[in-house]
């Protein structure tokens, strides 16, 4: 005979769990304030009143909103050593000053209560969704988590278990998170976007109109945006490796790995594939702005203008050819391709299911190596447009540096500094270091210290 | 002493599964009519008559194709009791009256027959490509599906009951389906192309051809194409929008969320993402022809025509420079860049890896945000492509409206209506009854179909 | 009381396991040379002499590098009969003469050793990246080994179980590996690229410089790379169907699909798929390419010259159309953009998230349907960039045929193969052999053999 199952609650979700629970070969009884007027229920599952279902079952869910729960407190007799499992959820953050699960212990004190299931959706259960799928788990009662766990594990869901039902409020705001890891890259992304933007705005736009009495705004749309993008594209990608360099060298420094490194490095650290993924973007849509300029009317215009010049100062020499222009417009694209064609491979190997098919090693010879090789190419697609600007004077339009020599600066460091971990004395210390060695330590006794294998 | 299981059948399946089973810690015995020549097993296993073999476990899987099942009649009485799970699949739908399963449980009435296993392919078992996928299980015997399932969920596998072995058919027949949720969208994408194919052909080519005498009928293959493609495109991500905002005015204009929606509208929801696809697949080709624009033969011949034109007409003026036609052309390839762009990035969101780490705040915010987003820059895009056409009599050949402006409609309409959905006393109405409010009821008794959590 | 594990190794590995047994609902205990000044451990777990450690539990996992496991063997009747998890990787392969399980066993010979958890780093196992994942176990030990899969599940591993002790080296060498099968394919791709860049630059670059006295050098960097793209991708993906046209071909001589197919044909079939996806990258490569063709210096000044030319000459016609030549062109064109576009669904479904979502019969058929027909559209698009020159003697420089002729064979070969198969009667037969039937038997006594349903 299979295990008894309740659920408290005849909405969505509760329809969708027990039916999924059936599926998984369990029997199901519905509580309900209406029991003969509670609509469709899955096929297979009983109907009774709240005090007649909790009686039969061991385990029951609570599929109501927060703000039903008073007539819990009522039945509290009913519910003396029953496992609660509260899946509510909450509109938004803080609206109430604990945890709905915590409310609910203290409404039922007898009761266990175990906070859980809340990230899955209605739909996801309905649809079956669910395998592989991890929920994390909290509660004060050991026994009741264990038991919530081995059902779990039934539905093909991994269970993490959060501790106590103080960690409530944390798995309870868990599905009410809008991106959290990627607010820090989006943030520095669109600062050095509206800086670059004013900047380039003054530089080419503004300067033109006050000096040379043009007015070229048109270009905003395509040519400063074109510039904007790759600049701080490649910004963002320097600042993706410049924090493992760090820590490198504050290793190096401390001669151990065994100190934490300072919070903000922990942060920057955690975010580096954001910021990775927003470098990518943004070279995305460079690229095709790229390839969209020769249809712009104001590129054939000038095409077109060149052309009638050409003929009206009546050279009748054959055109001259620059070689080296030809050599260096090309090496500045081919660099762009393949820069970019590195950082789609980058991007692919992020999608979470194509990044679990690759062992350690491979993973890290991706991210590192070829990361660095992309940040050098890109690096070097960014010396190469200027290469032949960097000694002119008309570069610097009011004595300021054109935008993409300031956005060489971060990669041109973190490419120096990496290159300096890289000499073969610095390279052998920190490897030794990673390894569990320690300056400051007697070398002997350092066994268990160095007793780890990652 | 691990428990022993027989597998009647030594072709590729029965020995994929047999290494698998035995990788797990099962022992293994392959039931054979030729026990002494039946090729290489995998090692560890056993092989004896199908006789010697069925006595020896109590689960034995089924092997063999449907068409031999007729020895099993034979051996009915050693299969007393015993489970049977058929692994069969057929060739074509509908070949027999019954399914496989049912034929099977009809010619060995004293076993219990599951249906199951049928998805996994002998490649799948053979490379340990199970982990965390579903299976599906039928049979009349809950004991029989319970004992299955405890062995599936030891192989890695996640499971599902389907209920009795009238489910067999619809189990046998999924894998034999082809893309059951693209047809729809396909269709619809296949006949819009052919619609607009035949108007454009008409309205450009054959309309050149008798109007003015000219044969442009080289352009079906980019110029014509790379309108019907961007035109259907749009037209299909309203269509992905469109139900939604049906939907919620049916919702409003019922009063409830729990009558169920008439059945095309719960069709048409289903196919969504399919339609998206499709849309994002068609945005993808409108961006590689353009991309191949100015490298065709025929927009070569016209920028030199014009040059060559531009020189004979002797203009000495400096060549004009319209200002508005560059912002106006700028801001229609901007906008269709943006567009692209946010259409790629809800492409990557429905790649189930991706979409899987989204909590579902998150998910909600990219498909309904995102998407109207994406909905709303592409109309624009569409609607600055024609700004200076609108009242122009020569736009309107043959009094036929441009595609354009047809395609325009379908997402015009969405817009407005979800603009409609978004004022604040609509959507306040529209959030009560997403929350179990129902207009028709006495408010103090709805308590139970409000204490639902999504 | 939940089950207590033991750990010896207090390092990043060792506390990364811990907190991760203590979430999953273990007791942990660690076994420490220095048990009051380790550092900080997971909240709730004790910490222990080594010796005190391993006598309160029955299973140990060693956290330790194989150069300290010394110290195990000083303690070995401590370790009577108890159950070690060796999780110990190398930094390189080869360095010892054995596996450091095999090792780890002959120094605790009263231990059972079980080789496993070795591919999970620290970082996974922090981050409850676990779900779903396998991991492969060995020993000798079958009830150790069931002990330790039973742990494994409850962490949401799936176990494979590789057998005795022996295959530890193995296991100890997959976290080493560096993308084994990509290794063919890439080594092909590279060859074939130097093969076809000096065969190019010996026909385009030196042949001008020789015979015309012109330095073309400039067009290494762009026109020779966007042509060695292309060539090289055609083949590469013809070279992923070819395998599957011989394997067709020799069942068909061989009259059966049980003889194993040759070593060479194997390996070649296995990365197939790492085969289509270099020539994926190639392909969008080479798209690239072709998209930036028109803002390349050489180009605009190749347009402009030509104008200036035209304009010299003063013709006075209207510059001659030629229809042909629109058709041609626009028709490789979009050939070349359905091709890549179906590359690009090829690509997009042998994503591991992708393919798992689809039917056994719908990645046959995108994997062999779309396969040729992309096949087919991009051999086509081969043959309509020569179809005008195919005839010329000018194309034949120093008597050598050009690249995309040669790259050309290997496609039109596989195409005319698999025209063949797909011939009703070949076609009847080969279906025949793939369900198990035998030319060389008598057909009565096939029965066994043709009792599998894949």
């Amino acid at each position: 005979m299979p295990e008894l199952l309740c659920i408290f609650g005849t909405g969505d979700l509760g329809r969708s769990l027990g039916l999924r629970l059936l599926q998984s070969g369990y029997r199901v009884v519905y509580g309900s304030r209406r029991p003969h007027s509670c609509g469709p229920l899955p096929q297979g599952a009983q109907v009774m009143s709240h005090a007649a279902a909790a009686q039969s079952a061991s385990l029951i869910f609570i599929c109501v909103h927060r703000e039903h729960y008073d007539f819990l407190e009522t039945m509290a007799s009913h519910l003396e050593r029953k496992v609660l499992v509260d899946l509510s959820n909450n509109l938004k953050k803080g609206i109430y000053p604990e945890a709905n699960a915590a409310y609910l212990q203290r409404l039922v004190p007898g009761a266990a209560v175990v906070k859980g299931f809340n990230t899955l959706s209605a739909w996801a259960l309905q649809n079956g969704l669910l395998a592989g799928k991890q929920v994390h788990l909290c509660g004060n009662s050991a026994a009741a988590k264990q038991a919530v766990a081995e059902m779990a594990t039934k539905l093909g869901l991994t269970v993490l278990d959060k501790g106590s039902l103080s960690a409530a409020r944390e798995l309870e705001d868990f599905p009410l998170q809008l991106f959290p890891e990627w607010r820090l890259p989006l943030r520095v992304a669109l600062g050095l976007m509206a800086f670059f933007f004013f900047y380039l705005l003054i530089r080419d736009v503004i300067y033109a109109y006050v000096e040379q009495e043009q007015d070229i705004s048109y270009r905003i749309m395509v040519s400063l945006a074109n510039k904007v993008f790759p600049i701080v594209s490649l910004v963002m990608l320097s600042l993706c490796y410049l924090p493992g360099v760090i820590a490198a060298f504050l290793q190096l420094y401390r001669g151990t790995k065994y100190s934490r490194f300072p919070d903000w490095l922990d942060r920057w650290m955690l975010c580096r594939k954001q910021m990775g993924l927003v470098a990518l973007g943004l070279a995305l849509l460079h690229a095709i702005y790229t390839f969209i300029i020769p249809i712009r009317y104001a590129v054939r215009h000038k095409l077109i203008s060149r052309v009638v010049d050409e003929m009206k100062n009546n050279k009748t020499t054959p055109f001259y050819f620059d070689d080296t222009e030809a050599w260096g417009t090309d090496s500045f694209y081919v660099l762009g391709i393949l820069g970019f064609f590195l950082y789609v491979l980058l991007g692919l190997t992020s999608l979470p299911s194509v990044g679990g098919t690759l062992s350690w090693r491979e993973f890290s010879f991706i991210q590192s190596k070829l990361g660095h090789l992309t940040l050098f190419i890109c690096t070097a697609h960014g010396y190469i447009y200027g290469w032949n600007k960097f000694l002119r004077s008309s570069t610097y339009k009011w004595y300021t540096p054109p935008g993409y020599m300031l956005c060489l600066i971060v990669p041109s460091v973190v490419l120096v500094l990496k290159v300096i971990l890289l000499l073969p004395c610095v390279d052998r210390t920190l490897t030794r270091i990673r390894q569990g060695w320690e300056r400051t330590k007697p070398n002997e006794e350092t066994g268990t210290s160095k007793a780890t294998n990652l």
